[in-house]
């Protein structure tokens, strides 16, 4: 059905997946394709509006449990109205962060929730990417980079580098899980030496 | 592990439910007893917050799908930080709508999607009232006195009569479902008489 190509970023904050992402997409348009760089929470009118609620705030506004009830509510609006419809027109889209974020960030890192996440998702979303990069680098250097934004979106950022450390472990496992779509990409290399290895991966999986 | 009490009103907007669970209330507190009046969607810090979110904007701005999730997210935060911890200190709850609620707008009259309702609810919920009153009217009378509110709350009643009438529907087969709790009551009487039934049912659970 999806005559398209959905390619995901993932990683922790101030891995430099979004810069990665954003070059990849003008790299695909280079070469004539349809691109769609969208990201998560986020990449519909609704899911921005969930967005807002699940970045903002004190650390303990939300329960994991309720926090993945957002996530996954922002997820399937996005997934409707900006995802489905662009793999389906046959364009690349290429999203900054999905569902593996759910299963690290409320599935792993922050509780013990994994099996909620897994059946949450097994109901409500089902879709998964073609394509995975999980953009790995140093969670000290990460944070200090995430929070030197200053964007007012760190709910996640504040919860110390004892909970990054956890998340970096989470996504290196979920790569081993599956593995015929994640490429653990090393962040910690010039932005210029992590696109010219993305850019091969993709080049290869296009081809 | 519940050593309280948990009420639930039902029906379709305009049937005078939000009155009834509020006059109830205050005589459960005149009987000596420690009562917590509630709301759903809402009820707690975050679920006001989505609360927002559904009941205001276009009819068409969320699919049931997203709708549910929304629901379930605020239900999870009302159970969490209002619900539960009144319950477990042995209070009186009363909600305007619980899940009950979300089965029908969501489950019937929406869409098909009763099953997603009922695994969403074991999966993230779980818990039921001890008592429901679902307060029973003709929906075009209802559906009047909703708009008249002129709250800006007005999402669900733009849907239209035909949608009010299926809702209504949907709420008398939840009571044939869970007969043991439910108590359909006739909301075209004077708000003293339907207050007095009510009020005799309750009697006779608490004593």
């Amino acid at each position: 059905m999806n005559s398209g190509f959905f390619i995901t970023f993932e990683g922790i904050d101030g891995s430099g997946k979004t810069t990665q992402s954003r070059l990849l997409a003008t790299l695909l348009r280079d070469y004539g394709r349809d691109v769609i760089h969208t990201r998560e929470p986020g990449g519909s009118d609704g899911a921005e509006d969930i967005r807002r609620l699940l970045v903002e705030g004190d650390p303990g506004r939300w329960s994991p449990e309720t926090e993945i009830l957002l996530f996954t509510a922002a997820r399937r609006d996005h997934l409707e109205r900006t995802i489905r419809p662009a793999l389906g027109a046959g364009k690349v889209v290429i999203s900054d962060r999905f569902a593996d974020s759910t299963r690290v960030y409320q599935g792993a890192a922050r509780a013990d929730l994994r099996g909620t996440v897994d059946q949450l998702h097994d109901l409500m979303i089902g879709q998964e990417p073609d394509l995975t990069f999980i953009v790995d680098m140093d969670p000290e250097i990460a944070l200090g980079r995430g929070l030197a934004r200053e964007s007012g979106e760190d709910r996640f950022e504040e919860m110390g580098l004892g909970f990054q450390e956890k998340l970096r472990a989470g996504f290196l496992g979920l790569a081993e899980q599956f593995p015929d779509r994640c490429h653990v990409i090393n962040g910690n290399q010039s932005p210029a030496s992590v696109s010219g290895e993305i850019q091969s991966v993709v080049e290869q999986w296009l081809s």
